[in-house]
């Protein structure tokens, strides 16, 4: 049996993961932490029966203990309860699904725990790549990608020496405005960036797929993951999101993870890593497929994509600037509050508004974001 | 330093295995052994020192013993000398590259002297594969190929547990001929099948290739090298040649290798195995490759590929069989004997006529060649 925790269980990643384990007998949910969407996770501990649940909102960890007085599982609250649930004693291993910068302390504390980590919280190699890294390597821990591209990428490297990469390509769909110019998105409705081609994710994460800013984030996860330079990481569009990332060695060999966009995938990958597991679903059918295609990816007009390079080239606190800046920005697109283009403009001002930091401690990384919010609600 | 005997050095696989170890300072030849090209033999001989050679033909070595009297290195001949090369104290790794049957004993006697092979003739695991796979087993020797798609087979389970493999996807180009039905197949002269749209080979592999019957062979080894059922291999025409094969787990992911048309390389990965080296050459080119497409095979035009899945079902000595009367009637093709569509109908004609031999002995596999060899000269 693997004891699991996860961090996030209402939102995406966190209900396909729960997913996987009512699909596998050998696996146990020990700890769940949700934001305040209580009426899921009511749902869930009367499914899972976890020995300990938090809820971030102070008031929705009281209703909830109401609700579920009848259970065995205990309900904790605000960020001392979300550490409780990542330190968990009984689990081996922590998803991390909650989205945004609230996920890193609790990852930190996990790593310290020793749990190894499937890694599904952007922000923590984004932000903090420098501190997480090293301190999973002195602890012995495994840092497992949840995300599909970087999945794919360590799911290439099996068996492979890292000092053999040559370079990793990292797929992207290009999302729903590939191949049109910034003159053209001007108009971009709200509408119109939530309909990604081929994956169904968050709506934040769907916005920041239709800008190429999500695949800059993971150009940056990946440089920290796989412990490359950043001219080593070609992004590849791909429309058909059917090659999910690759590897180039030393000897031009090219490994590559190819599959149909279901996230359950990578999540399971991470759970049971190294094995495999069966895992129902549709496969790739290559009578019927067609083609796959391929192009470079347009960074002049999807400037989100260049600024990823920009910021984690600078480093520093610079990744810190670009994440919290497009995390702000978004949050004000889907609000409406502003145009689809305004989201890289706000981006570049805050970078173009920041004096780097190197090294920064998670303190400094935490007031680099409230500073960016700051910038950003001074001016829009 | 890693020391190699090359068995069929004069060849295609020879030459371009002497070109890696030109470029790396760390492997050395120490035997060599060609069919009757001792021009050639010569110039290696004077380039690489080995310790011994043979050459198959005797008349020829007596020849060439003269011309290299100079030089330290000692010819032997026939099967005899054959096997010295292939057993050679010093030799850690035997690159089997002669074409045909007679390929097979020194690869057993390599075996049973502990050397792992880079495997590289096809009849050795077509015809006796029943009898290498539990040899190499019980000697724990590794059995490392050589050929193109069976690198990427063996590249793509790198790291993997072989009991997850829930289908092999062997790529095929499909050769000069793809769509074109039998009737249109009627009046191939031989300079038509001798043009292969991707690589650069052999005559004889060459005139395989189109008839897809090389594929056919192909999948009898697979079975073989990686233990899976007839019912697990799916050939799947990938015209540009650039995804080399493939494997599907049981959790819907694919694993495939992906690169330029270079036998270099999967030479190298089996002489470095489980390490990669650099390797210079052209690199697949996203950002212009524009696309990779797929279809199913046309068994039904293409009808040696159906015949290779029949006879490998089949078993016993029916592959053996299979083989024998291909090589033979592409003899008679490449000699202008007998028209194009005339290969795949001597096989036709040669497996109904064979009564299966169970599990034959190695002196069974040459007899069944010889019957299937008579067959046709009695025929055509």
């Amino acid at each position: 049996m693997k004891y699991i925790s996860v961090l996030g269980s209402t939102g995406s990643i966190g209900t396909q993961t729960l997913d996987i384990v009512r699909n596998n007998d050998d696996l146990s949910v020990v700890a769940m932490a949700a934001g305040s969407n209580i009426e899921l996770l009511e749902k869930q501990i009367r499914e899972f029966c976890p020995k300990v649940v938090c809820v971030f909102n102070e008031d929705k960890a009281k209703q909830l203990r109401e609700n579920i007085k009848d259970t065995d599982t205990k309900v904790v609250a605000g960020m001392d309860g979300l550490i409780e649930t990542a330190v968990i004693e009984t689990a081996e291993i922590v998803v991390t699904a909650f989205v945004g910068m609230i996920g890193i302390r609790p990852t930190i504390e996990a790593i310290k725990a020793g749990k190894d980590i499937a890694l599904a919280n952007k922000e923590t190699l984004v932000t903090a790549g420098h501190i997480i890294m090293p301190l999973a390597s002195s602890m012995g821990v495994k840092i497992l990608p949840v995300d599909s591209e970087h999945s794919a990428i360590f799911q290439s490297l099996n068996g492979e020496n890292r000092k053999q990469i040559d370079k990793i390509l990292l797929t992207a769909s290009g999302g729903p405005f590939r191949g049109k110019t910034r003159e053209e998105m001007k108009n971009v409705r709200l509408e119109d960036a939530l309909k990604h081609p081929n994956w169904s994710m968050g709506r934040k994460i769907t916005i920041d797929s239709s800008t190429m800013v999500n695949k800059g984030l993971e150009v940056i996860e990946a440089k920290w993951l796989f412990d490359v330079d950043f001219d080593d990481i070609q992004v590849v569009v791909q429309p058909q999101s059917l090659i999910h990332s690759m590897v180039q060695f030393d000897d031009g060999a090219i490994i590559a993870q190819l599959g149909t966009p279901d996230m359950r995938l990578p999540i399971q990958y991470a759970l049971y890593y190294p094995d495999r597991k069966y895992l129902g679903g549709d496969r790739v059918d290559f009578a019927k497929l067609a083609s796959i295609s391929f192009e470079a990816p347009d960074m002049d007009n999807f400037v989100g994509l260049s600024y990823a390079y920009e910021a984690g080239r600078i480093g520093g606190s610079m990744p810190t600037v670009f994440n919290a800046a497009n995390e702000k920005a978004v949050e004000k697109f889907l609000n409406r509050k502003i145009s689809y283009l305004d989201i890289t403009d706000i981006i570049r001002y805050c970078m173009d508004n920041h004096k780097k930091i190197d090294n920064p401690s998670f303190e400094q990384i935490l007031e680099t974001e409230q500073t960016v919010y700051e910038m950003i609600e001074n001016r829009w």
